[in-house]
């Protein structure tokens, strides 16, 4: 019953020899001289704060960034306005790097340590999507000049994907085949810590369940009304019922996004929003069965009628230990986050909100965590490009160690020196090992075999959110 | 929204002449000389306190002692065992009287005047229908005796009528058309007080819901079953939320009646007892059908399949303010209780256990109520028999003034003689009833008249319960 | 258990001589003069559409009106900005006049006969309370004059009460003592009908229960969250069971103000909303201690904390059936609505989106409902004046037959002619009682001494929301 | 989050040798020749099927068996009138065996290798107790003799545990102290496979919760009523939404025991009953509280009162690799189960009532499973015994493979050759375990090392069960 994340007896395998190539030293002086450049497009984005599918300027500076640097442009891809990819040589190996920019709702917050809201916002990046769209546009920059310098074949893409959260900008990317012919992906993600470790996160799936009644006077006439939140309450509580039942590995969690409007009046509307998730899409797919039944059995049961939308639906990420242990040599090669005094200070300020041992906060920082495959329980879109392209996920220390995500600490810490230099290391690792990738067939090769052995052959991508058209406003 | 129980206004009507014809006096002699032998028969029947459509005994003795007297049995009516008619005379009116006999489950209460369990029993006369039969037996003997004494014309018939408690015997024998023929139906039932009020009941109607599921090991997959029991709760989930959208004189109630076995396992099946009034039977109908859909709903979202076994069902009573009235001319006649030095010591011991003022429970025994129409909330199968002929109901006080029925309060003093005097105020009043009914065509007329004003011309019977068989074994 | 409107036996006595003293005659033409002025400080105020304890503007303008007809004012009265109370002469008796002037949220229509949102406006006024107030105070001015003119004794109040839809403006100003020294009190409201019965209402409790959990990533830890939804849901579930414990005449109902942000974050806060209601304030306090019980309960079941704002509350309606007969009779004096060709057209066209019949509307507009008491379902903050003080309610028909307040119907009507000359047989007739009462001292005695019968003597006023504050902001 | 099963690595070590003293073979061959004596017992105590604390026939023949055989008996020890303690020799080391013999209610099957019911049972071997104890009580006599030919120094002790099925013998056996000066413990379970492995299983513990309402009858006066079974339903929903914020390992799961007697009553006492399961007992006590306070906040918002009384309760079982190593040597020393070709054409037969593969039970029976450590999700009172002596569980082949435990097919298999053969299995492998036991001290003492280890030196063991009296009653 446990679903199990089963290692290929790699990450017993020897790390690949991390000896720098001459040239690539120049790749990392070019990312370190350039650091001032891309640590303000980050703050730009920061400070734009722009919501999942609303991020025109946060994409239009990235684009800007890259259109100089003579990448070529196809903006508005797969029918998202702010999504693009941007194209640098050609021929093969295709690598793709992958770049977010999208903010969260929510929640307002300065760079001050402390709490601090900054009353003119209603959004922030507090899952460090200006790093990680600057990042990964660094990285880009660098590889690309290097390819020029050193004669490099291959083709270089960034792909600029929106709306992580909640709007699956990826999952339309996919569905429109924007990933089809490329070797591998490299992708990296702000936190508290640097890792390279491969992991896998759960597929997840999401709607809106949305209830209709039959409005009435509650107190004069109830018994002519139908209440839709009794249908919301009715699937509740049967889909809570479904949890005794289910994997034990599964998740399940709702809000109720309209729950009537005045106590005297029988709702006529009611919504709830859900979540599922599961390690495995497949099955997935048949709890979610089960959760409409819910809703359908409760619309029979309360004399209401339903409906739902799909909002959202990643596919888990399937894990890749040969791009992994290629991505953690260079991580090693490139170290962790050095924090200078200010950062400390800055750092043990805030740590003061946080859990845990503020004291060697400077060394946690600086530590690479040691390879082994995770099971995450959170859920991304990159799960979906991973099914089609072989890719590894690195992690760097862009908060101070002990700062979850979606926190004021994150949007705090991101908007400093720290968020930025944790950055850097990931746009070196990114780097590097886009250039290995460049140099090296064999281990595009390799990445390639596991990815098919972990995939099966006769795997066949189906998005998770069906064909819905991008909810393009679902963030107005 | 309010249902109203209209008047007629026949309420304020002249009460009819209550001079008793000469020959009534012997009727009412013959009650008066033979109570001991109606008081024997009550008590073997309350010794035996036989549970519905299992009252062979009772049953047999009513029988036995009406073929003695003369009348013509014919048993095991309608497809019920323990149901029969018992006819003397013939032609025109058809005049018939109610017995039932039946017993309730789960109580054992001596004829003591405190709370005193019989341990040889699991049954008893709760709700005194030994008087109700041994009453209406001695109002038939007692009128046939007259009607061969006075050379009167006419049918009478003695209905033992099975299995009220739940079992709605009534109900079989009305569709099997035992009564199509009669002109009018008196009837009785113990109580605590004299009244010969019309009044009318809940229509009901009940079904046992049986969830099916899938068993499994709770602890070791849990994931593989499905809980039959969540189907109960689920669909008891939504008919609570129901309540609110109903009209507000409805009533609905339930037990379970199988909630799984062992915790350990998921429970594959369990069942639920629903009942569901309201004073109109064609409003009750509509209810159901949204009840019905609460446990379908339940089966849906819970993931396992639902059946029902409709149980038994009653329509609400149709009162008849004309034969009401000749009731209650003749019940002050014949008077109400009264209690002997004896008598009102164990009333008064007995009454320790109920509320209220002890001291005028004399006065209260014999006083006789004053006529008015009530809506009772309770239901029984007399309710069926009245949309097919007009009848009345009386109560007379067998039990202490402040007993409520289905008490041991209630067993109790059915055993004792304040029981059988009560029983003969009955036996008498019926006796008077029947007469006037036989001797006055008029009145039979006039009460036709008020039954189809209320009924309504174009009403067509259809039992609640539907056709399915009588239950034969519902209290095996 | 049937809660019983029980009359006093008043309405089968006879019609007060309605001979109209000479001099009233000319409190009636003068409203006929002046009836241009009043029914453009309705549509003033029905432009205007201004939400409870936010109506400064319409509150202003019935103050100058008052004032430039030497009414003396006091603003801001029990705390409340935009209540005021407007006197004119001195001594006893002092009789009370109501004027409402709040707006409803959520709705917008033009007035035309067809449903026609207004683009500028989010409220309305769907319950007539622009004609309400303008009509009280022509009322008001029109007995003024007529007290001058004839050397009329005593004082004229017209009570300028905010907030009446969920802010329970007069509670406040009860509360506050203001109709201590107050004879009688008059009031009116806007209907599809003309009628002067004597009629209650159930009283009505309201509050925001908030539940408060530990929020958690919903898929990453959701063991360590406790779901403030849950509290939410469990109280409601309890509150669905406690239906069947209720008496039946009571109402609860509820709606989810606050349903969790986002599904995959734990909710750490939840609200829901509810109502209470019964005819009798003093079963409706012990109702609410259970309601409060399962909020209680739901909080202890589920590790959330939950504390409670009571909203509102209002004691039902008192009727005085004294009062009522004089206002009948002036109303029938007085007449219905007579719609002119354009009314009748413009009621045409309206009733089209109405059920029923639309051909006789003008002959509805144009009747007097005959005398009767009502047990109405709703509630109102006028009941709590009527346990201080006799007060009986008119209605007349400032809608569209068949027109439901709260509806864009009402709005629409109440924006026509049609709103204005039903507001003037409302300022009629309520001008000529309170003309009856100035000049009949039996009559305010009669009315003083029935509400003393039905109120009981050692009635002690107790305002249902307790001592809370108004909630000048819950329209914000 | 994820319990996680440590190995502490002694899996990778060598298997200790398996080379046979030569005496041993004299052990082996006692029970060889003895075999039809065991299986007589074994066939005694299926024929009884004695539930939980009434195993008198059972228990006594094991104790005259024993008795006749030289061991000294104490009987009725922890106040358990079926549980025994067998005793031989004298000094240390004390070994330990344990026997069950307890049935399980509700299910009857005959021999047959098809759904066949004996119609005068309804109990039945369903978890094979009759060979655990005869074959375990196999063993000691095996050893006895063994020990004595060869003059070996040490204790043996045989336990007969009762009621091991909800009944928790051994709880109270080790909470009277029975086990504090035993050195190792040796146990095995009847199964479909053969295998040693080191495993654990969840800490259980259960209760009967009581909730007390008030009757009423529930048409009549509903609102005078508070259900109990409200107060269940409420608890469950509590529960169930408790779920999600549960570690996921954790397991919950109910039956309603009492769910109301008839639905036109209001229940006033419904029950509930609970296992509550995780794998740390530490955890377990924490949700337990939280189970408890679903309880309380139930009857607090029902307007009900609340009980419970804990049934039940165990230790997750503490693995020993030490033990399970010594235990896995022996068991490929003696090999797995022979099918003859009577037994096979049985197993064919009733392999055709199972899921799978019918072909190779011969090679099924008669493979031995590899080792490796097992996370069980049951429960077991071996448990509690566990965490106060190093213990080791074998699992022998009785059943025909594909066969779960607490089926019918359990029943039929364990009454024939095919249970016994596996029995012997089991007594063969436990002798040979509990003779190295006794002639190896350091095993004994790297046993006791691994123990502490594992537990914790300042763990204090506190029965789940806290200090309620044997439940002796429980099946009756």
């Amino acid at each position: 019953m446990t679903f199990t994340l089963k290692s290929l007896g790699l990450l017993l395998g020897l790390l690949p020899a991390a000896a720098l190539a001459a040239d690539e030293t120049g790749m990392l002086d070019y990312l370190e001289r350039e650091q001032a450049r891309f640590a303000g497009i980050a703050d730009a984005i920061w400070e734009q704060a722009e919501l999942g599918y609303l991020e025109t300027e946060s994409s239009g500076l990235l684009q800007e960034t890259l259109a100089a640097e003579g990448f070529a442009i196809e903006a508005g891809v797969a029918g998202l306005p702010t999504a693009f990819v941007a194209s640098y040589g050609s021929g093969e190996p295709v690598i793709g790097l992958l770049a977010e920019f999208d903010a969260l709702p929510g929640i307002s917050q300065t760079a001050a340590p402390h709490r601090e809201e900054d009353p003119d916002k209603h959004s922030a990046h507090a899952c460090g999507h200006h790093l990680f769209g600057a990042g990964s546009t660094a990285a880009a920059i660098a590889v690309r000049h290097w390819m020029e310098d050193n004669g490099i074949e291959g083709t270089l893409r960034l792909y600029g994907t929106p709306a992580e959260e909640g709007g699956s900008g990826k999952v339309y990317m996919v569905r429109a085949g924007l990933f089809a012919d490329v070797d591998a992906v490299l992708v990296w993600h702000p936190s508290d810590r640097n890792a390279a470790n491969p992991a896998t996160t759960l597929a997840n799936k999401s709607a809106k369940f949305r209830f209709r009644g039959i409005s009435s006077h509650a107190a004069v006439a109830p018994e002519r009304g139908r209440s839709a939140l009794d249908g919301v309450e009715a699937m509740n509580l049967m889909a809570n019922m479904m949890r005794e039942h289910m994997p034990q590995e599964s998740r399940m969690h709702y809000v109720i996004t309209s729950g009537g409007s005045a106590p005297n009046v029988v709702p006529d509307f009611a919504e709830v929003f859900y979540y599922l998730r599961h390690p495995q899409a497949s099955e997935l797919e048949q709890l979610w069965e089960r959760l409409v039944a819910t809703a359908e059995g409760a619309a029979q049961g309360t004399g209401t009628e339903m409906d739902f939308e799909v909002i959202h639906g990643n596919h888990s990420v399937l894990p890749n230990e040969t791009l992994a242990q290629a991505m953690y040599a260079n991580l090693n090669q490139v170290g962790g986050v050095e924090y200078d005094i200010e950062d400390l200070a800055y750092a043990r300020e805030l740590a003061k909100s946080l859990q845990g041992n503020a004291d060697d906060l400077a060394a946690a920082a600086a530590r690479i965590e040691p390879m082994e495959l995770e099971q995450g329980m959170g859920s991304t879109d990159v799960g979906d490009v991973s099914w089609q392209v072989p890719t590894t996920e690195l992690r760097a220390a862009t908060w101070v160690p002990g700062t979850a995500p979606h926190t004021w600490q994150a949007v705090a810490a991101g908007g400093t020196a720290i968020g930025s230099k944790g950055m850097m290391v990931a746009a070196k690792s990114m780097a590097l090992t886009a250039a290995d990738l460049f140099q090296d067939p064999e281990l595009v090769r390799a990445a390639q075999r596991e990815f098919l052995q972990r995939r099966g052959e006769d795997f066949e991508y189906r998005a998770l959110l069906g064909d819905r058209e991008p909810p393009l406003d679902y963030r107005r």
